[in-house]
């Protein structure tokens, strides 16, 4: 069963497509249809458009529940009853997931505990369930990607164009205003709003020692300089999420960004090379940790300097989903298949020195082929991007 | 206790201020500081950009559970009993808020339950505690209505400025391209990106017969008509939540849209007046009901027809908080007071005729003045609302 405060919750939305429900329930029994529980009649409409059996707000007695439970958690308990005793449900053990606040779904459940039902998560089957992307989901992460390549088009023009100046003069200006971190993320959201993309887990556009740090977003005021690294990592949503960063620096790179962008682009080659239906996705972690050592990086757990992270992540209706890239992940949650939409995402980080590279494609895995969804130039030099053909 | 999937968690958002954070969790020991658990090193900056006591992932041993845990639900236990452990919480009953994946949730209580502990939901309490504003808040609710007020600006450019063609020659288009729900949905993405608002609730431009269903949001590729009713109804974010509708008509409005346009706004109008702080909201959605019944129109609970849902709702944090409009509510709930951010959202809706209006302002209560933030034209003609002299 999934209980979730709208129809975008990632464990509702690929049942229900894309409609517009507020608070809705979905109960799976076993070896029957799912069945849609919305909670206003106002939401008739959408919840017929998703074509799932329907439990009305009437069908679940909603009124006589808000009349008699001034209590949330109690409510949501009976309206959680009355779907399941409708949908032939029996007491018993209920795989549960979806997202709402915590406290009235714990109350919700202590409540159903007492008729006999009692809850595990479900988070994870579900995730599985959707490890291996469907066409028309590949087609909404396909529409984001493409997006957000218009998005980093955007920023290298902002940044090629920039005239040096003010401070030291190293800052980068346009006309009479200084390129601020804001400034990029204001042109970013209006490219991704042309494309109907939101960003609802934000983005990272970090220059210098904030991109050192590696989910440092950024600050809005912090004006950008020449000869500094510049990482853009942006996740946009449309249906599903895409992911992908570059890093940019505007002039002659210092010695130590230049060679850590060399190593950073070899270990996402590297990755991109060793990606195999079959293979777990933490073989390709461990060698991307070895391939750093070799170039004298600390990488793995337990650094700040170096290689500081995982190698990526699933993407899809969540920005992070199956595959998994941990070790200590279970099997099935970690091996490469085909249907996989994955990141690769290399980096290496300096606090000390103040720079940071991060470069990451997303990736579709086929039974025949693997495509890049984010084929954009590396280039740290923003007028050297914009001089490659661009998709 | 709150345990949430991101620092914008609205339980959590209120303590953390404006910061990039994935899963987090906050301890609200009785008679302490707040402290803050995050679960990656890579947002110690972020983290720190609170002002919060920290419990860092180290202290929480995280790496510790995440090998000896693979189930998600144990392992945010363990977290959790490590957060209370350190932040002197003895076993007992903790008061839980956030928003995360219930059946994780879920899991992760009944582990801690065979410790001592028990969890009672305090989202209407954190409800209560952000029910009035800070000034900050107050300013970044009226930043998204600003925002929001220039969607509207060229909501209303587009439709004054179209041209009447295609179909019956009722069709509204722009130069050679029919004027649709899309059009319009994606110029207002563009201005509310520019104002740096993202739509999480995502919105409503729900033309005729979709707008006679409140909770319509539209479909894309509808065309306008002129003679129809267009219900725009913006809730942007950026901190925190804006929320403002107006109903368009272009050309000559049937009489039945004439009609109860003037009710509705009648009813807005008269509903203003009936701000007084001490009063329950309920007692506004009572006179409401009694002035459209006066005017003839069907009201209340039940019918789909006529006004068919509540006057209006807080707005904060989350797109609906306290006051509440509801009879039921607990007292506290729902009694006007100083601080309070409310919408006041009168409509009418008749399925059969396919029409709708629904008029909506946000207004701020404070001790001694009570300001409406969206003061914006009510005309259904888009010429003559932009003949209006504009805020």
């Amino acid at each position: 069963m999934v209980l979730a405060e709208n129809a975008q919750d990632p464990d509702l939305s690929p049942f229900c497509g894309p409609v517009h429900l507020g608070r809705s329930l979905l109960v799976v029994p076993a070896h029957q249809q799912p069945r849609l529980g919305f909670f206003t009649p106002m939401e008739r409409e959408e919840a017929a458009a998703t074509g799932l059996a329907l439990l009305t707000p009437e069908a679940l007695d909603l009124r006589r529940w808000v009349r008699d439970f001034p209590d949330p958690g109690r409510r949501l308990a009976a309206a959680v009853g009355q779907a399941l005793l409708l949908s032939g449900v029996a007491p018993g053990r209920i795989a549960l997931a979806g997202h709402l606040g915590v406290g009235e779904g714990v109350e919700a459940c202590q409540a159903l505990a007492k008729d006999g039902f009692d809850f595990v998560s479900a988070h994870s089957m579900l995730k599985l369930f959707r490890k291996a992307k469907t066409e028309q989901q590949l087609v909404g992460i396909q529409a984001a990607a493409r997006g957000t390549l218009e998005a980093f088009r955007r920023v290298a023009e902002l940044l090629a164009s920039a005239q040096q100046g003010g401070d030291c003069g190293k800052e980068l200006w346009q006309g009479a205003s200084p390129l601020t971190v804001s400034r990029l993320k204001g042109e970013v959201a209006q490219v991704l709003a042309r494309h109907g993309l939101e960003q609802p887990a934000g983005n990272i556009i970090a220059p210098g020692e904030e991109g050192s740090v590696p989910h440092n977003s950024g600050t809005g005021d912090r004006r950008l300089r020449a000869g500094e690294s510049l990482i853009v990592d942006l996740f946009p949503k449309g249906q599903l999420f895409a992911d992908c960063t570059r890093t940019f620096c505007v002039g002659i790179p210092p010695e130590a960004l230049a060679k850590a962008h060399g190593a950073v682009l070899e270990a996402l080659q590297a990755a991109a090379r060793g990606l195999r239906l079959g293979l777990p996705a933490w073989e390709l972690q461990r060698t991307t940790c070895e391939l750093f050592v070799a170039r004298g990086y600390e990488a793995g757990e337990g650094t700040t300097t170096g290689y500081v992270h995982g190698l990526g992540h699933g993407v899809g209706f969540e920005l992070h989903e199956f595959p998994s890239f941990r070790e200590s992940c279970p099997p099935r949650e970690g091996i490469l298949e085909a249907g996989d939409v994955l990141t690769l995402e290399p980096g290496l980080y300096d606090p000390a020195a103040g720079l940071g590279v991060r470069l990451e494609d997303l990736w579709s895995l086929g039974t025949d082929r693997f495509d890049c969804l984010t084929p954009l130039p590396y280039e740290l030099d923003p007028q050297r991007w914009l001089a490659h053909q661009l998709p």
